[in-house]
C-alpha cells in the first residue's frame, strides 16, 4: 500500500509516481487519515488484522481479479470454484478459522468473487433447523466438504409470498419416505446459488402432505447429483438459469424433482418432526428461526452494500481530483472536474451517506448482539422492533446506495461506463441488493406495518419499542432556525426530520383509518395507502440515520481533528436530504421558504468545505489498488496509463485479419491512396 | 405477430395461446389498439411499412438476436459485422434505399445491434466538411464499402472541451502534407466505434500548426489500416478500448498516431483550407455545421432511448398482469402484481413519460425540420433556442428514460435482473445516453445560459424566442383549483409547471447577479449557482413537455377514444411531476399544503383508472417478441416457459463432469446416503 509521506497518512509510506493533482489534494488534509481509518474499523488492531489478511489473499495469485473483466460467465464460474477450494487450503495455511477475527475480512478481501457461498447456507440452515442427530450427520460432511451443499427455497414462480410454494413432499408411510415432485413449471425451484452446476446438495423448502393433508411449507436435505460422478440423480433435473447482470461467478440453478425419494430422516426436525405412523408433531419456538432471517438482512448491509458505495466513492472522487475538463477561470489550465459544484453535489452527499450508513450499520450491529442476547434468555420483546428495523434499513440503505454508485459511475464521464473503471461492476452487483433477502417495497410495508400499530398504540398512551417512542411526542410547531449557521445544529435538524417523520406517519395512519371508517374493506384500504406507507417508512428510517450520525459525531470528543470533519459531513448528509425532499419539510410549513432558501445556501456552502478533504475522506476507506480494481481510481492516480494497458487485453482480430470483412467487401483502394 | 381477436385489436389476428391473465387485460381496452398504434407511426401507412420492414428484417437468421444474452464479446462483434455486411445485401434485394421511408424503421427493427455506425458518421462529416472535390473523391469509395470509414474526436483525456484536444497536425510544406502526432497518452484517441479492430479510415480531429502557429482544431482524413492485409498502417498503434457495460458488439477504440503523414488534401476543407505555401484561409460559414451537431442530440431521442423506454415498460407490465404473487384479498387467490398500488405507482408514471416524450419528440422534430429550412435560406436566428432545445432535451429525456428503465428492471423482482427478461441490456444501454453526444449536466448548463439571457431580455423588454416568451409574463399568483376535478384541467397543471419554471430560472438569475454585484467574478458567480442552474433547466424542459402534452391531447378531439386515455396518460405525467417534487411548488406557496393532499389524491385516483388500460397501451408500442427479446414480454405472457426454454442455452459441466470439484475434494459419502 503506497500512502503519503505526511503525518496525516500511515508513517513510512512513500508518494512514489503518485498523479500530482491526486498528491496534492493529500498534502492539505484537515485529520489524520490513519486516525479515520481506524475508527472505521473499530479500532487500530482491526485495522492490523484487516490489513494483513488483504496482503495475505492479495498476494496470492489464485485470488487474482486482475482480468475478470475480460472474462467469459464460465471462466468467471471455474475461477470462483478455483478459489473456493484453494481458500479451504489458506485458511488452514494461516490459521484462520470461521470463528476468528480474521474471518470476517476474507469475504471482503475477495470482494465476494468465490463460489460455494450457499454452502454455508445450507450448513446454518441445517445448524438451525435441523435435530442434533441430523446436526451430527451432515455438519462433519459439510465442514470436510465431502458434499457440496445449496439451499432451494425461491420458485420459478414464487418468492416474496413462501405460502405460495408449489413443490410437494408427500410422505409414503409404507417405504418411510418423503415423495418431492415439481407439480408445474411455476413450481421449479429457480435461482438458488451454485445449483446450477456445482451443488451435490440441497435443502429443498416443500409444502409437506401427509395423509393427503398439507402443512405447510418444511425443509428437506435432498441429494441432486451423485458424489461418484457429478450427474444428475434420477427424477432430478437441473441447470444453470442463464446470464444476468452480474454474479457471472455464481452458477445461480434451476431444479425440477419428478418422485424424488428421500428418507424420512431428511426432513429437519427441530421444529417440526412426521413420526414413522406419519403423526405430525411441533415441537419449540421457531422464533429465533424468524431473529435468524432478519440478522441476514443486516449482515448484507456491510459487505454486499457499504464496500461497494465505499469503493465507487473512492474511485470517482480520486478520478476527479486527475480528470481535467474544461477552464473554469479564463487563462488558467483546465480545471479539476471535483472543483465544479455540480460534480461536488454528485459525489459529497455519496460520500456522506457512506459515512452516514457506515454509523447507522454500527448501531444496528449492536441492537442484533443485544436481541440475540435477549433471544436467547427467552425473551422475545424486541423482535418487532428488530424486524422493522432490519426491514426499513436493509430497504432504504440498499436503495440509497444503488442510486449513489450509479451517480458515481455517471460523474465518470465515458470513462465511467468502461468496465475497466470498475464502477459497472459495482453497480449491476449492488443492484441486485434491493430484490433479494426481501424485495424493498415489501420490506418497507412491513416496517410501515410496524409504525402504524406503534403509532396507533402510542395516540393510544400504551407504551412502545424504543426507536419509535418519538411517534408519543407529537409536536406541530416550526423550525426554530433564524440563520445558516442555526442548520448546522445537529438539534435543529434532527427535529425536523423527526418532524417529519411524525406527519407522514401519522397522515397515513389517519388516511387509513378514514378509509376504514368509510366502508372500504381493511385490505382494500391498506392497499390504497401503500404509497405514502412507503414514503412513511423511509422518513422514519431517514430520521434514525441522520439522529444516529449527530450521535456518532458527539460522541468524537477526545477526536477532535475526526470530529470536525465528520460533523460536516453529518451535515450535509441531513441537508442534503432536506434539500432533495423540500416538500416534505415544506409540506405544513415547518421549515418556511425562506428557512428552506438558507438550507439551499447552507447546503451549497457545505460542498465546498467538504471537498478540500474529499480525497483523504476515501482514502480513509483503506481500499488497496487491488481491490478496487479500476483504471480510475487506483491509490497513485495514474489513470490514462492503467486504461491504455488494460485496453490491450482486448481481442484482435489479428490471427484471422480481414477474413470477416474481406468475403464480403473487397477492398480496391490502394493503401495511401 | 399474434394480436388478440377483439374489434380493439387489428382484424384477423388470433388469440393462440395467450395467458387468460394477459388476455383477460385486453378484452376490456377502452379504445382500439390499432388506432393508437397508427398516431404513433404517423399514420396507417407508416405502420404497414414498419411492419413490412420489421417483418423482413425479422424473417432473416442472419439478424436473428435469439442468442445474444449468451455470446462473448467477440461473438456479439463478429456478428454485428455480419450483419452490416449483410444488410447492404438485403437493402439491395428489398429496394430499401437511404432516403427511403423504409429506412428509419431498419435500424429500429434490428435494436441497434450492428457494425459499421459510424462509417455513416464518417461519410456525413465528409460532406458536410469536406471540399466538393473531396466528397467527390471519399463518398463513392466509401458508398461501395471499399473503405470502413470512423469518426475519431474524443480523447483519452478530453471530451466535452475540444478546444483541449491535444493530437497535432504539423504542415511540412517541403512535403506537401501533415505531420500528425499524439504527444502524449491523453492525447491517444478513445471510444471512436468502429475503430478498435475495422476500420480502415478515420477522420482525425487535430490541432493545426503552420509555421509553429497553432491554429485551432481541424479535421483530417487518415487511413490506419492497410486495404490488402488490414495490418495497421506504419506509425499507427490501434486497438479496442476493452469491455464496456454494453455496446459488446461494437470494437470502440483507441489510436496512437506516431509521424504520420498524410497528402494535403487530406484535410477537410470545406471551411478553412491550408494552400500549398502554408496560406490558413477560412471561407464560408461553420453555422450550419453547428446546426448539424444539435440535431444529432434530437434525432437519438427516438432510437436510442423512447425505443428501450417503450420496450421496458411493454416487458414490465405484461409481466405485471402475469404475475401473482401474495394475497391481495382474503381467501382470493394471489393478486396480479399490477393490482398493486405500489406496483402501479412505479410502472403507469413511466408509462406516461414514454408517451409524453413520445409527443415532445414529435415536436422537436417539427422544429428542427423548420429550422433547417430557415437555415438553408441563410436565416440563422433560430439556431441559439435550437440548440438550447436540443441540449436540455436530450439531457431531460436521456436522464428521465434511464432512471424509468431502471425502475421498470427492479419492478420485475428477481426475473427482470435476469438477462433473459431483456430489460438488463436496455438499462446498460440507455444509461450510455446520458453520457454521449454532450454529458448531460453540461448540457443544462447551456441550456440554463440560453434562459438566463432570454430571462434578462424579456425582463429588459426585448423580444425573446417563442419556447420562452413565456419569462416576460411573470405573475405570482396562487394556483386557483378548488378539488380534485381542478387538477385534471391542463390548463392549471400547466400553469403550475410555468410558474415553477418563472421561479427557478429568475431566481437564480437573482442570485448570479447578486453574487457579481457583491464582487465575485463571473465565472466564479456561475459555478455557484450551477446546481440551481441545472434545476432551472430542467423544470423549463418539464414544463414545455406538460404542455406539448397538453395540447396533442386538445387536437385528437375527432380521436374520442383514444382522446381519453391520452387525457389520462397527460394528467398522470402532470400530476406525478408535481407529486415527484412537491417542494418546488409548494416553495412560494403557489400550491397550498391542501392543494398538495388533493394533487396526491387525485394522482393516486388515475393509477387505478390508467391500470385498466395499461396492457392494451404497451401494446400499442407494437413490438414484435422478436424484437423485445425478452422471457418475460411476449405478447402471449408465457413467462415461466420462456425461462425454462432460454435458461438451457447456458454452459454445464457435463463435459468434464467433476473435473473442477472431484480434483480437490473427493466424495466419500456413497450416493443416496
Amino acid at each position: 500500500m503506497a500512502l503519503l509521506e505526511t503525518s496525516k497518512y500511515s508513517p513510512g509510506s512513500v508518494l512514489g509516481s503518485v498523479n500530482p493533482d491526486l498528491a496534492s489534494e493529500r498534502q492539505t488534509a484537515s485529520f489524520c487519515v490513519e486516525k479515520l481509518t481506524a475508527l472505521l474499523d473499530g479500532g487500530a488492531e482491526q485495522t492490523r488484522i484487516r490489513r494483513a489478511v488483504v496482503e495475505a489473499i492479495e498476494s496470492d495469485p489464485v485470488f487474482s481479479r486482475e482480468n475478470q473483466y475480460f472474462q467469459t460467465q464460465n471462466e468467471r464460474y471455474e475461477a470462483a470454484v478455483r478459489k473456493a477450494v484453494h481458500l479451504q487450503k489458506k485458511m488452514h495455511e494461516m490459521g484462520w478459522t470461521e470463528n476468528g477475527p480474521e474471518y470476517k475480512y476474507i469475504y471482503r478481501a475477495l470482494s465476494g468473487d468465490v463460489a460455494f457461498l450457499l454452502h454455508r447456507v445450507f450448513m446454518r440452515s441445517i445448524s438451525v433447523l435441523g435435530s442434533d442427530k441430523q446436526i451430527a450427520k451432515w455438519i462433519p460432511l459439510a465442514t470436510r466438504h465431502q458434499l457440496i451443499g445449496s439451499y432451494a427455497q425461491t420458485e420459478l414462480g414464487h418468492g416474496t409470498y413462501l405460502q405460495g410454494l408449489e413443490t410437494t413432499a408427500v410422505f409414503d408411510i409404507a417405504a418411510q419416505e418423503f415423495i418431492l415432485n415439481t407439480p408445474k413449471i411455476s413450481a421449479m425451484k429457480w435461482w438458488p446459488g451454485d445449483m446450477g452446476r456445482s451443488a451435490t446438495h440441497t435443502v429443498v423448502f416443500a409444502q409437506l402432505y401427509i395423509h393427503g393433508k398439507c402443512h405447510g411449507i418444511h425443509p428437506f436435505i435432498v441429494q441432486i447429483r451423485s458424489l461418484q460422478d457429478h450427474s444428475l440423480c434420477p427424477g432430478v433435473t437441473a441447470g444453470d438459469i442463464g446470464p444476468k447482470m452480474n454474479f457471472e461467478h455464481i452458477d445461480n440453478g434451476y431444479l425440477m424433482l419428478k418422485n424424488v425419494r428421500i428418507p424420512r430422516d431428511n426432513m429437519l426436525s427441530k421444529f417440526c418432526e412426521v413420526r414413522p405412523d406419519g403423526t405430525y408433531v411441533r415441537q419449540g419456538s421457531q422464533k429465533i428461526n424468524y431473529f435468524t432471517m432478519t440478522t441476514v438482512r443486516i449482515s448484507l448491509i456491510s459487505d454486499e452494500v457499504l464496500t461497494p458505495l465505499m469503493k465507487a466513492c473512492t474511485i470517482a472522487i480520486r478520478y476527479s481530483a486527475v480528470r481535467r475538463q474544461s477552464k473554469l477561470k479564463p487563462g488558467e489550465q483546465e480545471a479539476k472536474i471535483l472543483d465544479y459544484q455540480t460534480q461536488q453535489e454528485k459525489l459529497l452527499p455519496q460520500l456522506a451517506a457512506a459515512y452516514a450508513f457506515h454509523f447507522i450499520n454500527d448501531y444496528l450491529q449492536e441492537l442484533f448482539n443485544r436481541g440475540y442476547r435477549e433471544i436467547q434468555r427467552k425473551n422475545f420483546d424486541m423482535l418487532p422492533e428488530l424486524h422493522a428495523l432490519s426491514s426499513g434499513f436493509k430497504a432504504v440503505i440498499t436503495h440509497h446506495c444503488t442510486a449513489a454508485v450509479e451517480i458515481c459511475l455517471r460523474a465518470c464521464g465515458g470513462h465511467g461506463y468502461s468496465l475497466l473503471s470498475g464502477i459497472p461492476s459495482l453497480y449491476t452487483k449492488i443492484l441486485a441488493s434491493c430484490i433479494y433477502e426481501g424485495e424493498n417495497t415489501i420490506l418497507l410495508l412491513q416496517t410501515a406495518r410496524f409504525l402504524i400499530k406503534c403509532f396507533m398504540a402510542a395516540s393510544a398512551g400504551h407504551p412502545v419499542p424504543p426507536s419509535v417512542t418519538y411517534l408519543a411526542a407529537v409536536k406541530p410547531g416550526k423550525c426554530p432556525a433564524k440563520n445558516k449557521l442555526d442548520f448546522l445544529r445537529p438539534d435543529i435538524y434532527t427535529e425536523a426530520y423527526q418532524h417529519v417523520a411524525v406527519r407522514l406517519i401519522s397522515s397515513t395512519a389517519a388516511k387509513l383509518q378514514d378509509l376504514i371508517q368509510s366502508g372500504v374493506k381493511k385490505y382494500d384500504a391498506w392497499n390504497q395507502c401503500t404509497v405514502q406507507l412507503v414514503q412513511a417508512a423511509k422518513a422514519h428510517c431517514h430520521y434514525i440515520t441522520v439522529k444516529n450520525f449527530a450521535e456518532t459525531v458527539e460522541k468524537l470528543e477526545t477526536k477532535a481533528g475526526i470530529q470536525r470533519i465528520m460533523k460536516h459531513l453529518c451535515d450535509l448528509f441531513a441537508l442534503h436530504g432536506i434539500f432533495s425532499n423540500t416538500g416534505a419539510f415544506l409540506h405544513d410549513g415547518y421549515i418556511s421558504a425562506s428557512q428552506m432558501d438558507t438550507v439551499t445556501a447552507s447546503y451549497l456552502d457545505l460542498l465546498a468545505v467538504i471537498r478540500k478533504d474529499a480525497v483523504p475522506l476515501v482514502d480513509a476507506f483503506d481500499f488497496t489498488d487491488k481491490s478496487l480494481n479500476s483504471a480510475l481510481g487506483s491509490y497513485d492516480g495514474q489513470v490514462y496509463q492503467r486504461l491504455y494497458e488494460w485496453a490491450q487485453k482486448s481481442p484482435t482480430n489479428k490471427d484471422k485479419r480481414t477474413e470477416l470483412l474481406e468475403n464480403e467487401t473487397p477492398p480496391v483502394l490502394t493503401d495511401k491512396q
